[in-house]
């Protein structure tokens, strides 16, 4: 008999919108529990390794998520100056936390996330993912909800990473994607500081809430720039944002930064940040086409 | 957090020919694995209880296996005038052992499954079905192709149980369900000797098979009288099929036995007994018109 | 190029409750529309032939509504001892109204859905089931809400067919299951009057909601008669119920009946009639289990 | 009733592998059938629109085909100095043909494509991706092997297009991904001549085979350039390949042709032309780790 061989013949289903639906075969499932906020379900699956997912939704895969999580923090950590304090909105998995840390100059890392069960479990059940950086001494952890805790603060940080669940109805982020959170998180950042936002699919038939949040982010910072990236456990090309209070940012300088302090990584090089912000044609159409701005208004009327 | 009241988010999922699928929402693998014989699942399923699958194939079910086991063993060994040895061919769960030794005047049982690691395999992992039976001293277990066993041994039966999985293309039991083996199964019963065979579903659209079966094992018992039973978890109509090789063998006699020794069972019962024979008239037009008889030859050409 | 005997890539998904789902092979999509009432949809499966499906249930298949239909239709008519005029409320494909003409005393039906748009579909997509039987001189079809009807209307009917879809929440039939429908429903049937009642599914975990309906009857009925049968098309073992306001009613007379006008069937047969209303212990006992009366009240707490 | 705003119930399932299972919600099965090489599918799906399935296996779908046809063609052709004959193998669907005509210098066209009865089942059902581009003069079609034409014809081209459907076990286009088959390509080719290879996924867990397709086409062309680019119909990140029998190629001068020669395209651009050659680290290490050489034995064996 050999038990490890033979296929699983168990499958974790995941609904995508009204139209798809994607079916991973799994070999284990490592956690699947409600936390006062959302449906947590942690598997391993065949295809992607171990996955979480929220309310359904994937968020991260063992195999992939150096994609995600190096595309969301290094290219906003290089476009400031000399990034000494961040502030995390989101990341439960601890992964963007990892690769904070990378950054030698960090003397400060606030993170704040409304599901401190979320936490405990990522910090059990996906050590791949954060890899002991959260019992680094730089770090404080809160957990509280992220718009209160800038309602709230008055700490001024170098550079914020929104890493963040998808903005649904009755979801926990829906109220961190709107014109009046990103305002709040201006009011945080010093002078030269820079901002990272996980910014949904960008594939042609759903890019408009895409082009939304980069828009409503251009009514705020003066240098915005989304760049796409695609991990096969989204099964979807995405985009992430990296917007700027300086006016001044050049891309040139950026690339300088990351040449001086090339990090080992396995997504985000010198070579990558070179093209990262060449975009097709059709994301640019749609950034002319979709300009109206997300409000928490919106959400609620 | 409550990990108990969550749904799980795996399923279980059984492909049944070309053009069904079903799939069980399942909060446990019990256990994966090949034998030397067959693919082997157990599955905690949210509507099924513990389930059993062999090849892809549903078993049994925790919830209603009792409707199956009852149906197969006891019209068998009430049709014979006082059963003391049974052979049973199959019957790796174990249920049927523990139907048959409900019977006072069993003396020896002898059971044959060609797949010991499945039989070891269902003793842990579903002792609801065997209920420890398997340690009856009456009991003589030989682990080894039925039809190899009729062919070499010479015991006499009174009864015989054919507690098997279906006649499929390189499945175990294809060669289990044709005139040749009958046959065999034949010569090891005494002269007021019963077999009950699983045959098979019996819905309009797929009841060749079934009638086949009944029309083969006519060819060879004076008495043939099949009966169906639904279960849940094989989401069809299916019957069994029990022979005598008394040609006097009545329903009176048998159910006068019944009412002589009533068992405290859940499915099958006196009342059962006086309708269970009665049939609708497309069976009995499916008898008429599917009289092709299965041989070795068939399932070989 | 063979486009006629290549297997269709297109399934149709059935949830069942939150613990199943079954996936139907299907080559057309014959019509998919929502009506005032209800989600319709009808495709032709490889398995089961045409089938209808209501608000993503499945209602009845080609290949053998033959079985719901007379089981529900016959054994109702043969209770009543001359049946005249029947009431039909739901049934929209036609196939009751079927049964019903196959009686020859038949002088009078009427016929109540609330669903117009439903039986339009019906007329036209699904002929196999009413055969015409529409166009019955015989018939009265009103389309408004069953229980209005029998609110308003003083006509008394031999038999009443209660061909409903099932009583979940926000659908249609809900407040047909009721201790006040059948309440409604005794008061249009005469001294010998007789009802069918389509009464849900009969698996051993799931079967209080059937015993619920009976014992509801129970209460109101001096005889009720629960029988079990079972459709492919529902992927599980189901009970109908036949009642009678005659405390004298006795199967001896029903079956002399069938014995004296037997008709050409397929799944109802004197033979079957001996037979059908043996009932297994599991039953027996889940009648003096469940015995909580289903009311309007408890639909609507 | 609103049968066009209603939601089809039914579904195109998509096994990827053994790990993987994609359902679309389709409102119309537009054709299906086998021909004599494989089995073809055109169905409308809710999310990607039109979508064409061989063997089962997505090859491009109406609301992107763009992505991996405007990345197929354009790079190879503006890595030629001045492209005016054009050799297409595979590319049933036309919007090969579509993309290279929109250069203004082409002359000649020859597209060879094995599958006959695919390529008029295109022309009649996907006209959104071919936009009459058959009926140009300057196109000659054959129905016939790829690898066939190659070993019979001596015509030279200034670029060759692969736009072939997966290498997989039995299907038509295994041997068209092996040296010798892209030994005869670069048999075909002028001193200048480049080649468009539809390169696969390069998703970390399963890069492989991509990494050795790229490194096969490096023992034969001077210079081999890979490329990435996300379809949301493949689900998955996918590369192209583009190769230059041109020792001097360079990206300026590339660049320079894209410059000179603007395109109306919605997914590549100068600014894409920019940065499409960047990869990532886990490529790049990918291309030295899976070195094995794709041969016809390899295959075979």
């Amino acid at each position: 008999m050999n038990e490890q061989t033979s296929r699983s013949p168990l499958w974790f289903r995941e609904p995508i919108g009204t139209g798809l639906e994607i079916l991973y075969r799994c070999h284990r499932l490592v956690y699947s529990g409600r936390s006062r906020y959302q449906e947590i379900a942690i598997v391993d699956s065949q295809v992607h390794g171990r996955m979480l997912f929220l309310d359904g939704i994937c968020q991260s895969s063992e195999n992939d998520e150096f994609i995600y999580h190096e595309m969301l923090v290094h290219p906003t950590l290089f476009s400031h100056p000399a990034p000494r304090s961040v502030l995390v909105i989101g990341g439960a998995t601890g992964a963007s936390l990892r690769e904070i840390f990378r950054h030698p100059g960090i003397e400060r890392v606030v993170m704040v996330d409304i599901d401190g069960e979320l936490i405990e479990i990522c910090k059990r059940h996906v050590p791949q993912w954060h890899q002991g950086n959260y019992d680094d001494p730089r770090l404080e952890l809160l957990v509280v909800d992220g718009r209160k805790y800038l309602e709230t603060s008055s700490e001024i940080f170098d550079c914020v990473i929104l890493d963040l669940s998808d903005p649904f109805e009755s979801g926990p982020a829906l109220l961190l994607f709107t014109r009046e959170f990103y305002d709040l998180v201006r009011a945080h950042l010093g002078p030269r500081g820079t901002v990272a936002v996980q910014a949904q699919g960008i594939s042609p038939e759903e890019v408009a809430l895409h082009a939304r949040i980069a828009n409503t982010i251009g009514r705020l910072f003066p240098v915005v720039r989304p760049y796409p990236y695609t991990m096969h456990c989204f099964h979807r090309p995405d985009a992430h944002v990296m917007a700027s209070m300086d006016p001044g940012w050049s891309l040139e300088a950026m690339i300088r930064r990351v040449e001086k302090t090339p990090l080992p990584l396995r997504y985000f090089s010198l070579e990558m940040a070179r093209g990262m912000f060449n975009l097709p044609p059709y994301l640019h159409q749609a950034y002319e086409t979709f300009t109206e701005i997300l409000t928490d208004d919106l959400f609620f009327q």
